[in-house]
């Protein structure tokens, strides 16, 4: 049993490592040990498994789609060429596998599910990335800035369309099923964009405000991932519904921690701008935690922001590095990391107790836990 | 029987009629008398039937998308009051509602397909219009120059999403044959946009590409529309078959009209400015068709619009009317405009043979013989 580092690999050692700086969560994981073997392995064979169907699927798209989705994939470089990119986590697809299997079917079973889901959590990200204007994802540059805001929004749709075709193709009463638990879902996560948006342009957003929306946006999709496989395999309704809610929890652990990556994650690790999050005025969990703080931090904090939403967003993003390391640090004065820090423990507790009544093989268990420890400690 | 003049209102009258200035499909169809009454009537009657549903699916958006597609369908104003604006032919879903009856059952059996197609419909047109960089559609400034570009994808992804969520919210294998019928077909209004987009950057585009693309555009759409009731309904794929190639037909013939209307409309009726295909460089029926020929005109067209391709959008945007006007001029003497008029009666006699061999109630069948009719006289 080792614990993941700062740069993802992994390193023997006790509870002493985590109190190092540049840690987004080390005030809240000291007890954490992951068992990064087993996470390895199953986002290895996720990856592994959903891919041939995922690429065969892409390959349906009439150009130049299917050269765009493959460059966002990572598949190739933006001159065409074949390429190893980094094509994310893939926790997804791994998630919807293991899905299958805590219903008592093999990992195949869920594989529809799989690449349906990884299709509609990358049509969102294309999307996504040309409405917040980001120009890096994975180290590289977005879809939009590579191929244009056109593109960026025609393969988003396709793969939106794409991922129906794929749940669809078996004409089951579980394929049904599964099909309207994804809609649900991605309208959920069309719903947190839309309060993404909203909540920039707006003075003050509560914490239960931020929670929702980072539910919508991260937790549906997590949630139908994991129960997806458990659908296409036949689950009843009550085992589907518990598989969603430890993915809705562990979708806001995941998320808690991305928003302390977003301000204090490396670069290098994350492939976004220093500061990404704060650059953007996202009104990210430790901003809205701060701000809702009695601390006095929090009172030179609101001031700061009030002054910075009166600028213009390229005025602001050319700030110099120091305002933000400024902003930074007041967030962390007036609590905002270390609460962030401890609601991704919460959601995590939360995910795992979700499990409890299931009835599901043993090793399917320990991976479902396994995987929820790795969220919380991931650096990227 | 009357006839439909340019702006849409009936006329008494005969062949004479149709030769006036003007009319753009008025060398083709100079037999064709169109009941209009029962066209009226059959539109009509499929906003009434599905607007309580298309109005209570939108109220499910977070905020502001409720309000964003409020104004797009023309149900308030750009200041949030209540409108009454033209919210377009609703063509759609009159054509759901009369497929169920096709297939024996009352129309209100194609209602949720009526609302899904509806809905997809204007995803494509949000988004198109975003892509597209068109600021005006019915009269009325589009979504993105109102509220933005990331509203305009947004809520083009929600009504996308929506669409498959009414279908399949009865739990029966008629929703999920629909579902299935409806994803091909928003794949193919995908795949029409990216050859659309694809086609403006080509020097030379052939005329079945044209068709192809316009197939995908606005065929498939219409196609599924006319067929997705009768499924509802529980018709066999035969005659959900035989239906939906009754609809592409009918869809290219739109299109060959649409491709008229789009160089040789009145704005007033049509709601777009002067010139608008050619504004945009589209390689539109008339365009392609006229390229194709031996006529000297074609030679001249072709080097005019190699020069044209040569200039910037806004560049190009600004030219005086006349320079249009000598493109249009052109395009007609090169037979253009008298062959898209052509293909559109074609596409309207290969649409009405496709319905022989279904069996269906009397006054179906003679509603769909109109709508045919319609869509061919159409001056907007």
């Amino acid at each position: 049993m080792t614990r993941l580092d700062a740069t993802g690999t992994a390193r023997e050692g006790g509870t002493a490592d985590t109190e190092r700086r540049g840690d987004p969560v080390t005030t809240a994981n000291q007890h954490t040990v992951v068992d990064d073997t087993s996470v390895s392995a199953l986002l290895e064979r996720g990856r592994r498994l959903a891919t041939p169907m995922l690429r065969a699927a892409v390959a349906r798209l009439a150009p130049p789609m299917d050269t765009v989705a493959a460059y966002h994939f990572g598949w190739i470089d933006a001159e065409g060429r074949p390429s190893e990119s980094d094509g994310g986590k893939a926790v997804r697809p791994a998630l919807a596998l293991l899905s299958a299997e805590a219903a008592g079917a093999p990992p195949e079973t869920g594989l529809p599910g799989a690449v349906a889901v990884e299709l509609v959590h990358n049509f969102s990200l294309l999307h996504d990335d040309l409405m917040d204007g980001d120009e890096q994802r994975r180290h590289r540059d977005t879809v939009w800035k590579v191929h244009g805001p056109a593109q960026a929004i025609l393969v988003g749709d396709a793969l939106f369309a794409l991922a129906n075709e794929i749940l669809l193709e078996p004409a089951t009463v579980e394929a049904g099923r599964a099909t309207r638990r994804l809609t649900r879902a991605t309208r959920k996560l069309i719903d947190g964009q839309a309060q993404d948006i909203s909540y920039e342009d707006r003075d003050r957003v509560t914490v239960e405000e931020c929670l929702e929306m980072e539910g919508n946006k991260t937790g549906a999709l997590l949630a139908c991932a994991v129960s997806i496989g458990a659908v296409l395999a036949g689950a009843d309704d009550r085992t589907a519904d518990a598989l969603e809610s430890y993915g809705y929890h562990l979708g806001l652990a995941f998320q808690a921690v991305d928003d302390l990556l977003g301000i204090w994650g490396d670069p290098q690790a994350t492939g976004k701008q220093t500061w990404s999050d704060l650059r953007q005025r996202k009104k990210s969990l430790p901003v809205v935690a701060a701000l809702s703080s009695p601390h006095p931090a929090a009172a030179r904090l609101a001031d700061l922001m009030a002054a910075d939403a009166k600028k213009s967003q390229a005025e602001f993003k050319d700030f110099d590095e120091a305002e933000f390391a400024t902003r930074a640090a007041l967030i962390d004065e007036a609590g905002g990391r270390e609460w962030t820090s401890q609601e991704a423990q919460r959601q995590h507790t939360t995910a795992l107790a979700a499990l409890e009544p299931v009835d599901m093989p043993g090793h399917v268990r320990d991976q479902l836990t396994a995987l929820a420890d790795f969220v919380v400690v991931r650096q990227r």
